[in-house]
């Protein structure tokens, strides 16, 4: 199984495409929900499966902390250290050194830091960071980057986007080719189309297996993260994935999408799932609002998902009250469900060429907001 | 379906039964997990039916505070409530006003108290917990007893015996028979096998459809609570069934069963699940311990729970030192597996009149302890 990505549809920007890897194909657009620490917070795998998700996430970062790297190589990598038999993607664990790690101290080696957990002292360099991730056995590996905070000056901007690439080149040589296995360079440059493109151009010049977007979806306007992808894509090979890190909200991925991207992580549909927000077709619901007290409908009577279907608001509003443990489990079920729903919705609209429609009646049904309260 | 226990085989005193409810059939001895607040924590109503169980209890007191009898009543009953479409038997709610809510007092009426989660104003009678009880839609409902500490008097230990036959006798007033449908006497006196064998005989008078002892796993010696049983059971009727509240430990249910006893709760399997440790054939094992770290082994092979048999000790250790979710929902998985395989286990054996030596092969097995650690 040699690592591939095929185009099988187009629709605008957009494209229906098929990943193929050592652990498995991933249709895409793809949504890929994130397992931090070898698991999808609050849900089996077979839950996670149930829902259509294909390939999950894992953290570099949190995963060379504990249990270690060397311990989950040893133990037959991340897919069996967890049991997940699908494809994973790791990401380079540079991310969240910036923002978790204490005492962080960045050259051109790589990035020095202390774990928030132990204080102990670790080294993150482009090769260090390739070698965790083979240890992983990660399917799609991604080069160690710089991600700076936006706003920044142009040279800042400049700065880390330069040293992304030379990161990238090391990551490159680092990487060990075994069949079905990706790596994928990042594209940086901030919020500047000029360095994005340069960016993207040096990125090509290497040669990656996908290119990411990274250094997006840190607090900037929609507005202007969907601008960057506009002048990241067009320098972007045409016969490689996309895939846009940490993004979004439903409404990030589709208009992602409808720009050309092809793969998606974001800890929104698990996270908001432990503090009782919910996703349905119709917007979010906060389900600790005393209004779904006595509420016997369910979350979204449409979907096939057990969570969002079976059990009612009263139900689910109770749970959190009670901080129970299955509230997080129920609406995370129900957030990763509506996620692939999403993309699927996505993939199928592409193959039928009508993009532009079903994603207005996306945005119509979205703006619809909730059910009303029942009365009485 | 008329509420009914009919006794399929014996082995000593111990007896292979079959209740049967409004909700369907238990085979006993059976365990019944505890879903307190209208949920066995961190499992979905999926995976406690994978275990084998088939009643779960109910706790009258934290239902009645959250989210109100009534509403779960406006609801459709606790059944459709937690989407538990098998038997509920629901506990009386005396025993946790005694142990959990503040400013109790106590006198022939009921008892009235303040809700530890808000401080709200309640009272508790015969009337009103069988009322409770009725709104929930139990298949099994409990008398209303005082529950003591021990060590007490004998008079403390009559004078509570007394008083809970006088609440059986407006228990049984005041519950609506219903087809398939039961109501159940519990036997006080501490453990003065006087005044239990008392107790018993004057709930046999006024007549149920089975019979709970209560008072007993409040931290007494394993003998004492045996020799309570022993006092207890020869004055029950045969063709009702009896259940031992609140109990226990793998141990506790064997010599439990061994002495006349069908039906168990207890939390620890689910409790335990949440701290880390896990039951298995020999032993408990604290998943906590660093010696777990790099061990590639499940914690029972010959287990049919996944969550025993498919994840390795290992990656159980790591997620309990991340507080990840998904290490209460495999330990508590795997508990009640273990508890349910257990029960299995004794009706077998009885069936097939060889429960002494299942007996014996048990308790050698649990005596060996943990497998040795990995090394190396």
């Amino acid at each position: 199984m040699t690592f591939s990505f095929q185009r099988l549809a187009s629709d605008g920007m957009a494209r229906r495409g098929r990943v193929s890897t050592a652990h498995g194909t991933i249709e895409t657009p793809a949504f890929m929900p994130v397992g931090t620490a070898a698991t999808v917070k609050a849900m089996t795998n077979d839950m996670v499966v149930s829902t259509g998700a294909e390939i999950i996430l894992g953290n570099t970062y949190h995963l060379m902390l504990r249990p270690g790297a060397e311990r989950i190589g040893k133990l037959g990598g991340l897919h069996r250290f967890m049991r997940w038999e699908k494809p994973i993607l790791t990401d380079s664990g540079g991310f969240q050194v910036m923002s978790l790690a204490a005492r962080r101290k960045l050259d051109e080696e790589g990035v020095t830091f202390q774990s928030h957990i132990d204080g102990s002292r670790h080294q993150l360099t482009p090769e260090r960071s390739i070698g965790i991730q083979h240890l992983l056995d990660a399917d799609i590996t991604m080069q160690l980057d710089e991600c700076i905070r936006l706003p920044a000056s142009e040279a800042e901007m400049r700065r880390a986007m330069e040293l992304s690439l030379r990161w990238a080149e090391r990551s490159k040589r680092a990487f060990v080719r075994r069949d079905g296995y990706g790596l994928f360079g990042i594209v940086q440059g901030g919020t500047d189309p000029v360095l994005r493109g340069e960016s993207a151009r040096g990125l090509c010049g290497i040669g990656f297996d996908g290119y990411a977007l990274g250094g997006l979806a840190v607090g900037e306007p929609q507005a202007e993260m969907f601008e960057t992808i506009e002048a990241t894509v067009p320098h972007l090979p045409e016969e490689r994935p996309r895939y846009l890190m940490g993004v979004g909200r439903p409404s990030d991925l589709v208009g992602a999408v409808m720009r050309g991207i092809d793969m998606f992580d974001c800890v929104m549909p698990t996270r908001s799932g432990r503090t009782g927000q919910a996703f349905t077709p119709r917007g979010t619901v906060n389900l600790r609002n005393a209004r779904h007290a006595d509420d016997p409908r369910p979350l979204d009577e449409t979907s096939d998902c057990p969570a969002a279907r079976d059990y009612s608001r009263a139900y689910l509003h109770h749970l959190l009250k009670c901080d129970e443990i299955l509230a997080a489990m129920l609406l995370t079920w129900n957030n990763l469900a509506f996620y692939q729903t999403l993309m699927r919705g996505m993939r199928a609209a592409i193959e039928d060429r009508r993009l532009a429609s079903w994603a207005e009646a996306f945005h119509r049904r979205e703006a619809l907001g909730d059910i009303d309260a029942v009365t009485g």
